[in-house]
């Protein structure tokens, strides 16, 4: 016999892991629907639309579908077509976003529009989003219908907004917490509802789970906009200084002019009007991002936002499930550090 | 009292004008929605979609829905929104469509793509495509749903099958029907049926309606085909050759290359291959589409889908509505005299 060391607890830093552990099982539901639903007798339809769902999303929001039924205890199989439907708009609007932005890179791989082209995947998108439609109807709830509707027009208006304020230097907060509320936390939002109308779970846990959704995508989105200025290529799967180039006024840049020096401001305006593209302005941006420490404030932005996604879970009992929803919210935050 | 000359009664082309008559206290009410519903806080919005919705268009498809809920005296309003939801749908793939054709003109005016750029064209589209999502829920038949987000999966399929067979000199008369009883007829089509399934007018009543608008669309698109290599910019509201310049196999250029002589073949190949331009090219083109006889033998086909739209009436009494639709499908074909 001989003594044996047992190691402390390491402090874990919030991850995914409990949210893909609890939904793992109902995912290959999900992904059967989403791989059988994607064919067409059309060849390209599936090659191109595969390239992006088969290429390495996280699937967060089918993920937040399967764990919001899951919390609700709910024993069925409907949320299955309803999170396919989930992913499929967002996968529209991933190949619409970068047709409209002209990307190159998602996911550390070249982008549909890259390999087959703006038309193709204006096209695709639709298809996608027909399709997604025909899921839902199939499925055959108005409410949910209703909620995913609107959630798709939201984000389209949301999408057109921050098309109108890009290179818009006198963009404010407020007016960018609206577009991301729209373009990213709708959807957010929605992929959490649908699981309480068809688990039947009633008005609060709906308005409590839509709650958590939308606190939870405009986190997602603010460290995302975080990790754009602050992150390269090779480990986040994306194009560092996307949004820098493309001249997206996002929260870290609106901190930034807000609190600038003249000199400083004047760098932003030539830089968001689309003439300081280079590296080096790159990396200045990111020096005069940190120097006003709006990084660390649009972190801490994200931080509150995650505080009222776990917050709106309250009402539920501590579960599994709860847990992993929880720390999906603080996992939101944590990646932009 | 003087003797007055009694003119005869002119032989009248066939015309939309018995259509446009029928169904114009009705069409009012569908501008009103589509004028309520294109509505957005975001200005560019209704800006870009009215330049597109107000631009011109003969509003066809809706005015099928009208004219079907007539001819079956349906006596609601129901199918206001619907027709409304059908032309948002419409205005979506005109949108998308511009964009994927790099087309600068519509109509005889400046497509929404040329002033406003591809990206708000993408994204506008979207939203109306969402819109028409929108108001189908609130009038609430998941029929209704069924047919159109059904309808809307092929069009996309159809879109993607044309890009695919773009430049290929190969595609067949087979394969071409079919991409365009996707792109094109399957709305007309679904424009159709909704008044049956609204109107509770049963099955049959739905699938005459169906089989009418699908050879209506049909006869439509190849006379469009025609008009393409036979009038002018000016005339047409529509940039004559664009097809030509696209490299798009209609069915005029189908029946051109299988019939031509190996000279002509190459010419063909060179041209639909995107070598071969010029208006010169444009001016051989069309005389080879004349010599083979290719353009009133498309004009033929044409007329026996009509004849088809018509013959899919033959359960319903006579009526305005009949006559209507009737001269609706003659004119289909005879504006490509």
């Amino acid at each position: 016999m001989s003594a044996t060391l047992i190691p402390l607890a390491p402090t874990r830093e919030p991850s995914l892991d409990a949210l893909i552990t609890l939904v793992a099982s109902d995912m290959n539901g999900v992904n059967a629907v989403i791989l059988d639903r994607m064919q067409s007798k059309v060849a390209l339809i599936p090659e191109l639309a595969g390239h992006l769902i088969a290429g390495g999303g996280k699937r967060m929001r089918p993920m937040l579908t399967l764990a919001a039924a899951s919390l609700l205890g709910y024993p069925g199989t409907r949320h299955y077509k309803l999170a396919a439907a989930v992913e499929f708009i967002h996968t529209a609007t991933l190949l619409h976003d970068d047709v409209v932005d002209g990307s190159g890179l998602r996911r550390g791989k070249r982008t549909a529009n890259l390999i087959w082209g703006n038309p193709a995947s204006v096209l695709v998108g639709d298809f996608l989003f027909s399709r997604a439609f025909e899921l839902m109807v199939e499925d055959g709830s108005l409410k949910v219908l209703r909620i995913l509707s609107h959630a798709s027009a939201v984000i389209a208006e949301g999408e057109v907004e921050q098309l109108t304020a890009q290179r818009q230097v006198a963009t404010g907060e407020d007016q960018y917490l609206e577009i991301i509320s729209a373009k990213t936390a709708a959807l957010f939002a929605a992929a959490c509802r649908v699981s309480p109308v068809v688990a039947e779970a009633g008005e609060e846990a709906e308005h409590a789970l839509e709650c958590y959704g939308r606190n939870l995508g405009i986190a997602f989105q603010l460290s995302d906009d975080v990790i754009d200025y602050a992150s390269d290529a090779e480990t986040m799967g994306k194009g560092v200084g996307d949004d820098f180039r493309d001249g997206k006024m996002t929260l870290p840049v609106i901190l930034a002019y807000a609190r600038g020096s003249e000199a400083d401001r004047a760098f932003w305006r030539d830089a968001i009007g689309g003439n300081r593209i280079s590296d080096d302005d790159l990396k200045h941006a990111i020096r005069l991002l940190r120097d006003t420490e709006a990084l660390a404030d649009t972190i801490e932005r994200a931080r509150q936002y995650g505080r009222r996604a776990i917050d709106a879970l309250a009402m539920f009992p501590a579960s599994k499930s709860k847990s992993a929803l929880t720390e999906a919210a603080e996992f939101a935050v944590a990646r932009a550090y």
